[in-house]
């Protein structure tokens, strides 16, 4: 049961208060740059977010969470956020207040004002990562936020947003997300040029995900379980990219797809082969498919 | 250019008249049961619905469009749609009414009235199908849609839904599918009980795509790889289903997944497996990586 001794704080109970305002302006990208926050909505992001946080405190780093907003209702359902909570400000607040203070229609009786991490692109890099997703111009919340959530589930090492991405810490991505936003580093405002370099002197090899791609994924699929499973000189024989190798995946915008700049600056360009009568793929859809491909070659 | 002679109805300028009224009632699922209608909305999904219509009209099959309502402006943009709606009535009409008849906030121009096909389940299964997606009590129309995509995309014979999933003519699942509900037989209200019959009569192999499934999704795509790449007697040994069989797979509901009838109804039950932190993956993304494991297994 939630002891209500630990939050000394008086119950939150107008929706009208000031810092309730300041919360809800997190939904605007201005509001976030010039803060440095932004919320988390609902029982499993903020789950995800308090043990991200949790986690880093045990290594000394600083925490991703910075206060928690909840209803008594919610945790008495789900005592396991109030233990998440401790040592963490933690207020009650009424539905009301949540719901003026939320993007989400319900944001389920709990939200976590959480701070902006920043991992720099060469830190990311100085961890010799073997799969990484790129987000060139992906511009649907939507969309993002579910490569984002592939990225994660496929084991990627970081997931980088090129400079003109949608904002990854905007309500609507954070929710696709699922919570994955948490788990790996993000890299956010990454200049492409300046990008495509750093991976190319990290010996990554830059796959681009790209409809008309001369490269068709199931075939590299096929050469790179020949060479795990029937090592042999005829499976060293397939030319093509090797989905074993450590590799950044390019993903482009919803409607241009990938720009020329992107593909010339890529090793390779590979399709996602279509079955049936679909025109295309949805980017989400092919970047899961993708990195899965990886996944599975890099034997993750 | 549009040539204005083909249509000598006037053009349609009255947002609130009757027929207006009527194509908006089917944003709604009583009167798509009722009229046995739905809409397609915006150029991609009407090219796709008229494509349909002249390809089955060439087999002597009736058609799925029955009425296009479009701006003059649309169809000098697109003179393609003009041209695929010959022999079709289309009715000029001006914004403020495709606005009006359209559940999006701009349709862009055009809008078919659709009829809603039916096929029976014995009609797809008649067919040898060797590869079906089955959605029992998926209930988000944009998961559903992106299912359908999915499907097409990996070349799926079709895609069934039991009687609890949402209804795959509601305007969101529709726009998900971006056009490949027109591509594919798709079987609606279907009894779990009696396909699964069905299914195991017409040697179908089902999988229910289980994040708690003891096959592991990686495993049985090695095993399949290697019959397939390097036959001999080593390849055989592999337990667990060929994904090369024909086979259904099962996506279960958001929350709950798939009901402990659909699981037992299954001959096996594949987990996709989750390398990085993710709790587990949405079911459009599992949806894509299982069908797409068939198809590369089937040489689709």
């Amino acid at each position: 049961m939630f002891d209500a001794g630990r939050s000394p704080a008086p119950l939150m109970s107008n929706p009208r208060a000031d810092r309730v305002k300041e919360a809800a302006k997190l939904a605007g990208r201005s509001a976030r740059l010039k803060t440095g926050r932004f919320l988390a909505e609902g029982p499993q992001a903020v789950r995800e977010a308090l043990v991200a946080h949790r986690n880093a405190a045990g290594l000394g780093r600083p925490g991703v969470v910075l206060e928690v907003f909840a209803t008594a209702a919610c945790l008495e359902r789900l005592p396991e956020l109030a233990e998440l909570s401790q040592g963490l400000p933690l207020r009650l607040a009424t539905d009301e207040v949540l719901a003026a203070m939320a993007d989400t229609v319900s944001p389920q009786g709990i939200i976590a004002v959480c701070r902006i991490e920043s991992p720099a692109l060469s830190d990311v890099l100085a961890l010799r990562p073997k799969l990484l997703a790129v987000l060139c111009e992906v511009r649907d919340p939507g969309n993002a936020g579910t490569i984002l959530r592939a990225a994660d589930s496929a084991g990627a090492d970081a997931v980088i947003l090129t400079a003109s991405s949608v904002d990854i810490h905007n309500p609507k991505a954070v929710r696709s997300t699922a919570g994955s936003l948490f788990h790996l580093p993000v890299v956010s405002g990454v200049d492409f040029a300046e990008l495509a370099g750093a991976l190319q002197d990290a010996g990554i090899t830059i796959l681009a995900a790209d409809g008309y791609g001369d490269q068709n994924l199931d075939e590299l699929q096929d050469a790179s379980a020949l060479r795990r499973l029937a090592p042999g000189p005829a499976a060293g024989n397939a030319s093509g990219p090797r989905l074993e190798n450590p590799t950044a995946w390019l993903f482009g915008n919803e409607a241009q797809g990938l720009s020329q700049a992107e593909l010339d600056a890529s090793d390779n360009r590979v399709a996602v082969p279509v079955y049936g009568q679909a025109e295309s793929l949805n980017v989400g859809t092919a970047a899961t498919v993708c990195l899965y491909a990886s996944a599975r070659a890099q034997n993750r």
